[in-house]
């Protein structure tokens, strides 16, 4: 299965009081490693937003093992375990320094118009991003 | 079991692109429903934190089911099911407009101190949290 | 000149790790004063944009006094020493425990319409807004 | 004067509901800017915290000019166009693509102890970063 990595570093508005990256923030992360993959599989989620494609999450969830500080360079590698002509879920693994795995999880969307009502994907994208995550990587 | 609520209106920094709240902001939603719950209980998380007791996520989860827009009036229904010498772990329902269910979810804690190395919630808190959550709201 | 109040209390999310609230936050209670002093006004922000409407920010600054912590308790003062036609400017007074001045500063505004080409205010809600502003409170 | 470029793509979280990037997020994008130039300068921030040098915001401006939208590329530049043993200033572009000016600004900080107090900048700090802000780029 696919799996497409993205570099960032912590930033100081993404820290909270206890001096590590306030938990929410993740989920941030999250979106960048999908945005990331889509992009990388040919299908920039921009683009798809564009042509009346949208992505909504429905499901998130993710388990914190480790904590990261102002400046880490942090890695996120997002995978696309399953995909629908409704649904796609992502699955996310975020390392932090000497490639500890600070955190992990995922998210499930369903496919949607510009209005925010359930659609299939076209058919064309469906076997692009299939071809896609399916390959070694 | 007791059940704490708090209102609170979207602000605009809180919406994205899509016109509705960024997905992530339900998760400090769920921590303004989790200090609410902790200061009613008679216990703020602050002076936990200035005692030496503090409280890390390790787990969370989130279902989203409808969108909130900006100005919206948002209600957090906060429950603590679990509660041990070691653990706690909170659930939220987030209601909108019309007592509508937008989203719900939890979290999954540890007790730790200020370095971050788990350690036992001193009895005093515990019972007291326990007399409270368990008690009829 | 009128002045609008408004009361929050800082979340967790809000900080950073010197412990004290991130200076961008500051902006975003700023925003939150605006929203609540034309709440107060009768001419809800939401409501405005709904009619075609958009205010957008052209200028900010802040200055930055004392700093604030989790939990404390935020008054948010605001005013509005111009309006015209196709401009509004705001000003804003943050408040601490103790009434301790936080932090202070303002927004210029352009009126625009849905696509952000400039526009004037329509004269009901200039009026309007002109016989708040410059009531005392 | 010298300055230092970074460039980064805007994430969905920052955008809002008027569908660009929500204005307070520029202030973020400035601290991402002088945190690299510092790092560039050979004076990473993170290591000065660590060593007792605070560096903490009092003054912040900003001029919005134009929008930025979900994924575009963002080049932010950095100058210190004054440097004292009590404060430094630092001035910042924000460039969106086809090399658009979007917004402009500065932000004004004094140099603190972990406590929040005033302090000095050591003497090798100071005479790095003048020979660094002031060399052609």
């Amino acid at each position: 299965m696919r799996s497409v990595d993205l570099s960032l570093r912590v930033r100081y508005s993404e820290t909270d009081a206890m001096g590590i990256v306030y938990h929410a923030n993740y989920l941030v992360w999250f979106e960048i490693g999908r945005t990331e993959f889509c992009r990388v599989a040919g299908f920039p989620y921009r683009s798809m937003e564009d042509s009346g494609l949208w992505i909504l999450v429905t499901d998130v969830d993710c388990r914190y093992r480790r904590s990261a500080r102002y400046d880490d360079e942090i890695l996120v590698r997002t995978t696309m375990p399953e995909l629908g002509s409704r649904i796609v879920v992502f699955r996310y693994e975020i390392f932090g320094p000497q490639n500890v795995l600070l955190a992990d999880g995922g998210t499930r969307h369903v496919f949607a118009d510009s209005s925010g009502k359930p659609r299939r994907a076209p058919k064309e994208i469906l076997e692009g991003l299939e071809r896609f995550r399916s390959a070694g990587s």
